[in-house]
C-alpha cells in the first residue's frame, strides 16, 4: 500500500546498500515505538552535537521531552536536525571477518522540530510516553502539577522525511568458503528486562509485571 | 587518579545535571568498550547526519569501518563531527510522572577521524574489533585477504575531547510522595544474547560459548 512517504528525498535516499532501504510509514512509526531512545544531532555555535533522548511517537510525529532551560530543546526549534534510531537485533557471525556484519532496524529522519504548546496537550503528550513505556501506570502516579508541566518542553517532529535500513537473517559468505570449518550464524541480541528493584522506600512491594514492548 | 582528559573542553562542559558528568579517561573507555555501536553527527551539503556504526577502541582512540566508497567515511576525514555512544541501563520508575527517568552511560566525543593506513595497520585493528565481539575467533576464520582490507577504510578518532554523563539508582521522588501507594523502582534492562541461531550451511554445528562482555 503507498503511504505519503513511500518515496525517498534526496536526502533520504539510501546509496550503501540501497536493497535493505524502505520509505514506508508503517514500517518507520513501527520502529519508532520499538526504540526507546534517539540521538539527535543538530548545529550549534560552530559545532555538531549529538544528544541521546528518550523518545516515543504520536501519529506521523515523533516525541522528545525535557527542561524548558535546555540547550538541546532551545537549539533544535532554531534549526533543523537529523534524528536517528538504532535498534540491534544480533550479530551475524560469518566464514570471513569480511562478512561479519550485524542485524538492525534503523531509521534517520530529517527535519525541524516544533513546540508542543498548552498545559492540556502537554499533559496528554507525555501520558502518551509513559502509555509507551508502562501501559496503565499513568493513573496511578501522583498527579502532574502545573508548576511540572511549565518546567517541561515537549517538542515533536514530522517522520515525512524519513528512511528505514534494516538487515536481518544469516551470514552471506562467498562461495567457495561455505564448508570453511568454523561455526557460521546468527547470535540474536535484544534489549531485556532484569528482575525489578523495588526502591526500598516503596509502599507497593510487589512490581506489577509489565511485559517490554519496545527495546 | 587525574587522567589527561579528566578536565572538560568549553564544549564538553556538562551544563544539565553536571553531578551526572565526569572526563576520566578510563571511565570513557570503559563506556566504550561496552557499547557496540555509535551514532556519528557530521555536517554535510547543508544537512547534519547522524548515522549509525559499529565501533571499537584501542588504547586512547575509537575505530570504525566500513567501505572505501561511503559518504560517511569520506565526509568524516574531511571534517569534525560529534560521536556519541549510549547504554541503556533502566527504566526508574517514580511516584510522580515528573521524577520518572532512565539509568544510563552515554559518552559524546568531538574531534576529527583520521584514517588509519596501510593493509597491515588495517589488519590488525580489524582483528582487534572481532576480538571485542567474540574473543578468539579471527584465527579460526578463513583469513582476510588484501582484496577486502583494500575495500574497506579503518577511521579512528581520538577520545581526548570527550564527557561521560550516567545516571545509576533509584527514583528520587519529592519527600511528600514517598508514601504514595504505586509501586517505586527500578527495572534493570540490558543487551542479552538469545540461543544462537546456526547458520543451515554451517559445516560446524556447535555455536561456541562466548559471554556478552559488551552491551
Ligand atoms: C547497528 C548498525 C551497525 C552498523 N555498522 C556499520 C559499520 O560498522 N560500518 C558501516 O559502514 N556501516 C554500518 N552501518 C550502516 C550505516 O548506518 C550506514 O547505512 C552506512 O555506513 C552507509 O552510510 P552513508 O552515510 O555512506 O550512507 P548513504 O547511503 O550515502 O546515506 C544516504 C541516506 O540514506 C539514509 N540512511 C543511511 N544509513 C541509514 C541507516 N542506517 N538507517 C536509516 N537510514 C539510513 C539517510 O537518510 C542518509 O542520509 C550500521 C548500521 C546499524 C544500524
Ligand atoms: C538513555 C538516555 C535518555 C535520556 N533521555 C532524556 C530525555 O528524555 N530528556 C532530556 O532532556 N534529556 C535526556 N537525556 C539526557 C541528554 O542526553 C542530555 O544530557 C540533556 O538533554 C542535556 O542536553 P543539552 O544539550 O541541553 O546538555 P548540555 O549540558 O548543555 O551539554 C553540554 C555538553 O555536555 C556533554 N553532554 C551532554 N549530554 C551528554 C550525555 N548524555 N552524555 C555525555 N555527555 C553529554 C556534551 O559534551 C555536550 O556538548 C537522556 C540521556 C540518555 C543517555
Ligand atoms: C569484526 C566483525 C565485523 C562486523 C560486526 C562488521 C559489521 C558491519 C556492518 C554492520 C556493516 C554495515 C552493513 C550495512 O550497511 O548494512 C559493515 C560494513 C562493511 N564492513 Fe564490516 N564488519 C566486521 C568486519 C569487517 C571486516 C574484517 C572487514 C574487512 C576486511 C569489513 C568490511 C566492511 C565493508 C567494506 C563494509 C561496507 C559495506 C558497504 O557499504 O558496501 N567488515 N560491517
Ligand atoms: C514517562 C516517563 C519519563 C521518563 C522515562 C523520563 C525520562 C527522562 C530522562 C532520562 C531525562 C534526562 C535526565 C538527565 O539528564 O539525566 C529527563 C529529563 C527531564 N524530564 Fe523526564 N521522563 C519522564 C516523564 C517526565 C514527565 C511526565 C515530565 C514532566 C511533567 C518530565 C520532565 C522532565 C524534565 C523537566 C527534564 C529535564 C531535567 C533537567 O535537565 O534538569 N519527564 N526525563
Amino acid at each position: 500500500m503507498a503511504t505519503p512517504n513511500a518515496a525517498p528525498s534526496e536526502r533520504t535516499r539510501v546509496r550503501r546498500l540501497p536493497e535493505r532501504a524502505t520509505y514506508d510509514a508503517e514500517a518507520i512509526a513501527a520502529v519508532v515505538d520499538a526504540a526507546p531512545l534517539a540521538h539527535i544531532g543538530f548545529a550549534h555555535e560552530g559545532s555538531v552535537h549529538v544528544i541521546p533522548t528518550a523518545v516515543w511517537r504520536e501519529g506521523g510525529h515523533l516525541y522528545i521531552h525535557g527542561a524548558k532551560a535546555s540547550r538541546l530543546l532551545k537549539a533544535l526549534v532554531a534549526s533543523e536536525c537529523c534524528v536517528t534510531l538504532s535498534l540491534l537485533d544480533g550479530l551475524v557471525m560469518a566464514r570471513s571477518a569480511f562478512h561479519h556484519s550485524m542485524n538492525y532496524r534503523s531509521v534517520v529522519v530529517y527535519g525541524r522540530f516544533e513546540t508542543v504548546d498548552g498545559t492540556a496537550a502537554k499533559f496528554r503528550s507525555l501520558q502518551a510516553f509513559m502509555e509507551k513505556l508502562s501501559p496503565g501506570r499513568w493513573n496511578a502516579l501522583r498527579p502532574v502539577s502545573d508548576k511540572e508541566l511549565n518546567a517541561t518542553t515537549v517538542l515533536r517532529l514530522s517522520l515525512a522525511e524519513a528512511s528505514l535500513k534494516a538487515r536481518s537473517g544469516g551470514p552471506k559468505d562467498d562461495d567457495e568458503d561455505m564448508a570453511w570449518p568454523v561455526w557460521a550464524g546468527v547470535l540474536p541480541l535484544s534489549l531485556q528486562a532484569g528482575a525489578p528493584q523495588t526502591d526500598p522506600q516503596s509502599v507497593v512491594r510487589e512490581a506489577p509485571s509489565v511485559p517490554l514492548r519496545w527495546g
